[in-house]
């Protein structure tokens, strides 16, 4: 084992967790085992409580992988053959989600706006209006690549006045935000463990409203990822029809159950908006600008602009926080130079602090003022 | 922590690990930290190393999820759109492959034999004489539903022969049992990390013949299992398109160090035929007959078959040997009733010694005797 502590996560992950859902890995569980099956149903049970959802209505699968692969899962096994997409972008996600489709040769509509805008409702609704070939829309809550949070109850209204199918990609929101899936008419959305639920990567889960996946038989272009299958498997004996990772889910019980403690999504949420705040006044008065206008921006993850200073390196920038055991999130938004901090995982705003004193001990190294 | 010891696990997986390697998993690592990338080259570097080939020629991709993923991942993007399977069966595994090339709309002829026979070579000869439309041929190395061996070697001069691409499934034998991807014409080869190397499970690994790989551009059919792109990633700069797992791959780097510990490939395969001599021995002197004739059963797992006493029943058998700790493997073989035994995994002959003990006592407690 390692004898210095491992780097404060400051990304959308994979994120710091705490030690107890380490631990919880130190065991090997056979995956047909009574005490693994009760496990898998448990977090399948708490997954749609966390949806606010009842399990008459919506079921959780769960998908060996990364959340990509959760929702590969869903496109992938949900739309017909003759089935089409309408793809709302606002980011690197959404377009991950349209490069999946073409893949699939699925037949995909893009509705994009600029990555500081979210999509207006009322496009939404006249292109469900003009194209009844439409089966399915997407979005996604909260998209990464800036931190934008969508207006996922207001398209979900028109999506479901127009009789579509909702999917929801939740990957960086779940857990962390409330959300109501009846609520906002999602048919499907996807998350991951090693998110906002802090457990460790390893596999994703899917919600998904029972009668819109049990009308999808024979739909699945791929065995590994077919979800009316893999939901088959496990309501019919509690077994996943490939190998589990079972650590994985063994860590990620035990993140549910420390969610719980936190006072479940509500808690978690006061946690990453107090994250959010203390970085965000910390670093306005350091002097950087965020790149979201704040009605707009989300408390999961943040994108600021480098600065306009002619001894600004990001790469050194980085580095020099990385050198102090802080690792922050690279990667340009689409039309901005930015870099990333999120605010989920195992971390406080002790953390913050402490991130924002690197932050600041590295301007000055970097010979940097941007304040007077 | 649980307080009681876990179950051993007579199982083709999930497997009893090590201690360490469990405990490898008790840090987070960044995917993008210079750490993080440096483990998976020196994984992928060791994987090759264990196939007996060079990094000039063959390359280790990982795959996020179960064994069945890697398999996907190899039919889904290295068939052609005109491209063609021999699929060589001989038991579940081998009849997965079939119906995942359904699901994938990739023509296959199957070529079929008992679950207690070894496909004939000369039949694939013909075979591929006959067809030149079949592009690629597939053979399970061990077939897990019955422990048998195949003939992985010759059937691969065959397919050389006939310039087709070949495409094993060495899931439950790579790292257990000696092979040589270029003397046995491999172009792919799929395994993973929960078997032979005594990882714990979250992905598979796939060894592929770069020149094979390099030439399927364009042919993947989902994004997640295009092999290609995630080559081409872990190449650029050492990452995962998507969100690798991380815990689960330290684990399995701490695995392949305690692999080269207790000498690589021949020290394992050691002591898995031990494991194994001694269960045989002990199951003979109990009464108990195997499935397979010796001369085709493998050191990986072993089926038996259900002894012919009024008093056995399998399902009250498997649970008093669970009461005891010990878990061994229920299914069925196609055509008989049998029940299997894993020899893999951190287990020992004096495990094995254990096993034998407990079903001892459990024929005493149910009133069976097999022998005089």
């Amino acid at each position: 084992m390692n004898s210095t502590p491992d780097k404060l996560l400051f990304t959308p992950g994979p994120l710091t967790t705490s030690a107890t859902v380490k631990e919880a890995m130190l065991r090997d569980l056979g995956s047909r085992d009574f005490e693994f099956i009760a496990l898998v149903r448990d977090i399948r049970r708490r997954l749609v409580a966390l949806g606010e959802v009842s399990e008459d209505d919506y079921t959780a699968i769960l998908m060996q992988g990364s959340g990509t692969f959760g929702l590969e899962a869903v496109l992938s096994s949900t739309v017909a053959p003759d089935g089409k997409l309408l793809a709302i972008v606002n980011g690197a996600y959404g377009r991950r989600l349209v490069q999946m489709a073409r893949i699939l040769r699925i037949p995909t509509l893009v509705l994009e706006t600029e990555e500081d805008q979210t999509p207006d409702p009322a496009a939404v609704d006249a292109l469900l209006a003009q194209d009844p070939a439409i089966t399915h829309v997407s979005l996604a809550h909260c998209e990464t690549t800036s931190g934008i949070i969508n207006p996922v109850d207001a398209i979900g209204a028109v999506v479901q006045r127009h009789q579509r199918i909702y999917f929801v990609d939740a990957m960086s929101s779940f857990g962390g935000m409330p959300l109501n899936l009846a609520a906002c008419g999602i048919d499907y959305l996807v998350s991951s463990a090693n998110k906002c639920i802090e457990g460790v990567p390893g596999f994703a889960f899917i919600l998904a409203r029972k009668r819109a996946l049990l009308a999808t038989e024979g739909y699945a272009r791929s065995l590994s990822f077919d979800l009316l299958g893999q939901y088959r498997g496990l309501e019919q004996n509690g077994q996943f029809r490939f190998t589990p990772p079972t650590h994985t889910m063994l860590a990620f019980h035990q993140a549910l159950l420390e969610l719980e403690l936190e006072g479940n999504v509500m808690g978690r949420a006061a946690r990453y908006q107090r994250n959010h705040a203390v970085l965000l006044a910390g670093m306005r008065q350091l002097g950087f600008r965020t790149y979201l206008p704040e009605d707009k921006q989300g408390y999961i993850i943040t994108a600021f602009r480098y600065p306009a200073h002619p001894n600004f390196d990001f790469t050194e920038f980085y580095q020099r926080l990385n050198d102090r055991g802080l690792a922050i999130y690279p990667g340009k938004t689409g039309n901005a130079d930015c870099f990333r901090i999120g605010h989920i995982g195992r971390l406080y705003p002790t953390d913050m602090e402490r991130l924002l004193d690197a932050i600041a001990a590295v301007l000055t190294e970097m010979e940097i003022q941007l304040v007077d």
